[in-house]
């Protein structure tokens, strides 16, 4: 049911999907869904929650690293692999935020700033060092993220590109950006 | 009409809103409104080309700049300053590209490369003359497109930091990360 609702919001957007539709991608009666979400609602917010709780998951068990610029390289390649694997999970986390309602909004906006707290500790324990020169730690870790989300944007396995080579040219605007 | 359809669209996404629905924001009966435009998908179509031409019509008439440094600044000001005005315009120039039939998608995305090029040109031209250091010109246009881009998910207008700051801080992101 997640994944059909997944991909059906990403193709079409959550307003224009009815629960019935996506009982009908997942082969049961628009009733047989009532007894796993009780209302699309409570299915995007579930999709947006736990895309939030895998991305902040994943994050916490990568391998802990001491340099400011070996922290920032490591969160680096890390966003752009997470993302890259999940195009519609990203995709809906951006789009569907105007579909959530404010509680929901709320808890969704406090998982997103803590995980860009994350970004923000680094820039700022690296321009306390004077690893990094940062004007406004808050802009450039939004920067930063808006930065790397672009990849999503045009990435294509087997493209020109592979993906080392990919977090290799970003590694290096974001280095350059922030020294 | 437009204007009712950009809000609307922008709220609910294209999908989700019938021309039932835009005729009752301008205040008409539905079948008022194809006296104007021959069906939904026309009206998405002129929003997202209007929105391109009047970006492309802007950029032509900013002041030509001579130096590598110049031209990229100009540009980078040029596009946080035009696209923060244009918020609904500018969530529909991405979010609605994957309902643009073929035919009209074709015609979006060669406005849109033709823009990128622009950005793309000047980056071209600062690492012949070796102003700048940029390991791959296509996708370094679309990195910084993308973190200029994402001033409009955070920026409001009376905020912490005025334009011309933000306009600053991006920029110096933007030099550095080229140089």
């Amino acid at each position: 049911m997640r994944e059909a609702a997944l991909a059906l919001f990403a193709q079409h957007g959550y307003a224009a999907v009815s629960m019935r539709r996506i009982a009908q991608e997942v082969g049961v009666q628009a009733g047989a869904l009532y007894n796993y979400t009780p209302d699309k609602q409570s299915l995007l917010f579930d999709l947006m929650q736990g895309h939030m709780d895998d991305l902040l998951n994943a994050r916490s068990q990568e391998p802990v690293c001491t340099s400011a610029l070996a922290r920032l390289e490591a969160f680096s390649r890390f966003h752009i692999r997470f993302h890259l694997e999940r195009p519609q999970a990203v995709f809906i986390s951006y789009m569907e935020l105007r579909n959530l309602t404010p509680r929901n909004f709320a808890v969704i906006e406090d998982l997103r700033r803590r995980y860009e707290g994350e970004l923000e500790t680094i820039l700022r324990d690296g321009r306390d060092i004077g690893a990094f020169h940062v004007a406004d730690t808050k802009i450039t870790t939004l920067a930063i993220i808006a930065m790397l989300n672009g990849v999503n944007t045009w990435y294509r396995s087997g493209g020109r590109l592979s993906l080392p080579e990919v977090e290799a040219i970003y590694w290096d605007m974001v280095r350059k950006a922030v020294t």
